[in-house]
C-alpha cells in the first residue's frame, strides 16, 4: 500500500486528541505534527525505519534532516536523501529525533556543527528524542544533563560522563526527552510517542496495523537475558568503535564543563 | 556504525554452522547466503528494512530486484533503488523473499511478468519467504499450494483462494516456504531464517546487537488482543484496497486452476 492509503487508515481520529477540547467544538484543519529526524552517514536503516513508519500514519510533517543534500549511505548500504539540510530546516520541531549507528553517532559527536545543530533544534523543539546510540549524541549537545536516559545496552553507561541519568528500561521519558534502546526498540519508542501526541487509542490502531504482537524465537534480545558469553563475544568484536566512543563521551563531558 | 562495523560484530561464527563437519576440518572461505529481495512500488519500508538488517549482519549477499532498475518508492516516501532487474538477477536464492505493502502487493499479482519472475525463482530458490501481504503474490505465482501460510492479519484468509492452508501464527514454516505475519513480523521472520541459516547461537548474537527485547506500550498487535472496535475502524478504513486484494487473490487462484 502507499502512504496515502496507509495512512487513510489512521489519519482523522489519531490527530483528535491533539486539538484541545475546546478547539473541537468549532471543527479545526487537522494539525500534523512536524516531526524532525536527523539523517547522518552510517546511521541504521532500522533505527529510522520504525518511527518513520508510525511518524507517516500519523500523517506527521516529515523532514529527514541532513547536513548537506548528500544522500546519506546507511548499514545496510540503502542511501537515504535528506529532504533538508541544517540550513533550510525550520527551526524547532513538535519532536526531533536521533537515530544511531554506532560508528556515524561517533563522526557526529566530534563534528562542531553537527552537535551545535542538535542543540539549537533541542531547545526549540517539543519532544527531543532517539533510539540506539543516538541518544550519545543528544549528550554531547547537552541536551540531556539532569535527565533520565537509554542507549544501546552496550554504551548507555557513557551517558552519564554527559550528565544524565543512565537507565535500562527499553524506552525512557523524563519531561519532554525520550530516549529509546537500541535498533528494535525504535517501535516501542515511536509507539509511546505517537501515545502522547495522539492519544492511546491512535497508538493502539497503529500498533494493530503494523501488527506489532513481537514473538521473539529465543530470549536474547538483552544482555541480562543474553547471558555473559554472547555478551563477552559482542563487546569484544566492538571493542574498537565502543574504545572510541568512549573518547568522545569523555570529551564531551569536559566540553560540557562535567 | 557502518555494514561493516555492524557485521564484523557477528561474521565468523555465525557462517560456520552453515559449513558441514566435515568441511570444517579442512578451513573453507566463509559461506555467504544468497539473498533475493523482492522491491515493489508502494512497498511497506519496515517490511524490507527487518529482515535486510539481519540479513547483512550475516554478511549475506544482498540483491534487491526491481523489475527494472527505477527506484521504487516506499509507503514513507523514501526510495529504494534496485541492485539488479529481472533479467540480471541471478536464477535462485537461498533466501527468495517477497515484502508487502497491499496497494503494491495487488498491484503485482496483476502484473504476469512479476508472476512469472516470482514463480521461477521460488522454484529455483532454497527458501521462499515473505512477509506481510508480501504472500498473496506467493501464492499467486502458485508456490503456496498445499503449503501452511500466513499475511497480514486482515487479508491472510485470502490464501487460501490460492491453495494455502491458513495459520495464524506469526512466523509460518512449512518445509522451505516461511511467511511472515504483518510489518513488525519481519523482524521475527528474519531471526527465524538466521536461526535456519546460520543456527542458534548465531541468531541470538544478532537478536543481542539488534536488543530485540520488545516491550510494546500496549497489546494491541493483534486482531485478537486489539478487540472488535478497532478490527472493525482498521477494517473499515481499508476496504477498499481489502477489496481490490480480494478480486486479485480469487482471480489468482482461477489462473492456477483451484
Amino acid at each position: 500500500m502507499d502512504r496515502r492509503e496507509f495512512n487513510a487508515t489512521l489519519m482523522a481520529v489519531s490527530m483528535a486528541s491533539l486539538i484541545a477540547p475546546a478547539a473541537l467544538a468549532q471543527p479545526a484543519p487537522p494539525v500534523r505534527p512536524r516531526v524532525g529526524l536527523l539523517v547522518h552517514s552510517d546511521m541504521i536503516l532500522l533505527d529510522l525505519a520504525g518511527p518513520l513508519t508510525v511518524f507517516s500514519i500519523m500523517q506527521a510533517d516529515v523532514h529527514l534532516i541532513g547536513k548537506t543534500q548528500q544522500p546519506v549511505m546507511t548499514d545496510v548500504r540503502l542511501p537515504v536523501m535528506p529532504t533538508v539540510t541544517f540550513q533550510d530546516a525550520p527551526k524547532g520541531f513538535d519532536v526531533l529525533f536521533v537515530p544511531g549507528g554506532l560508528k556515524g553517532t561517533v563522526a557526529a559527536m566530534h563534528d562542531r556543527e553537527t552537535v551545535e545543530f542538535i542543540k539549537q533544534q533541542g531547545e526549540a523543539s517539543r519532544l527531543v528524542t532517539s533510539v540506539c546510540t543516538g541518544s550519545l549524541l543528544l549528550g554531547a549537545a547537552g541536551l540531556l544533563k539532569g535527565y533520565q536516559a537509554t542507549s544501546h545496552w552496550y554504551v548507555r553507561d557513557l551517558l552519564a560522563q554527559m550528565g544524565a541519568v543512565v537507565r535500562t528500561d527499553r524506552v525512557v521519558e523524563d519531561r519532554n526527552r525520550v530516549t529509546g534502546g537500541g535498533v528494535t526498540a525504535g517501535i516501542d519508542f515511536a509507539l509511546m510517542i505517537a501515545a502522547r501526541l495522539a492519544g492511546e487509542e491512535a497508538a493502539r490502531r497503529i500498533q494493530l496495523v503494523i501488527e506489532y504482537d513481537p514473538k521473539p524465537l529465543f530470549d536474547s534480545g538483552s544482555p541480562e537475558h543474553a547471558g555473559p558469553a554472547l555478551v563477552g563475544d559482542v563487546l569484544k568484536r566492538r571493542q574498537d568503535v565502543i574504545r572510541e566512543a568512549e573518547s568522545a563521551a569523555k570529551a564531551a563531558g569536559a566540553a560540557l564543563n562535567l
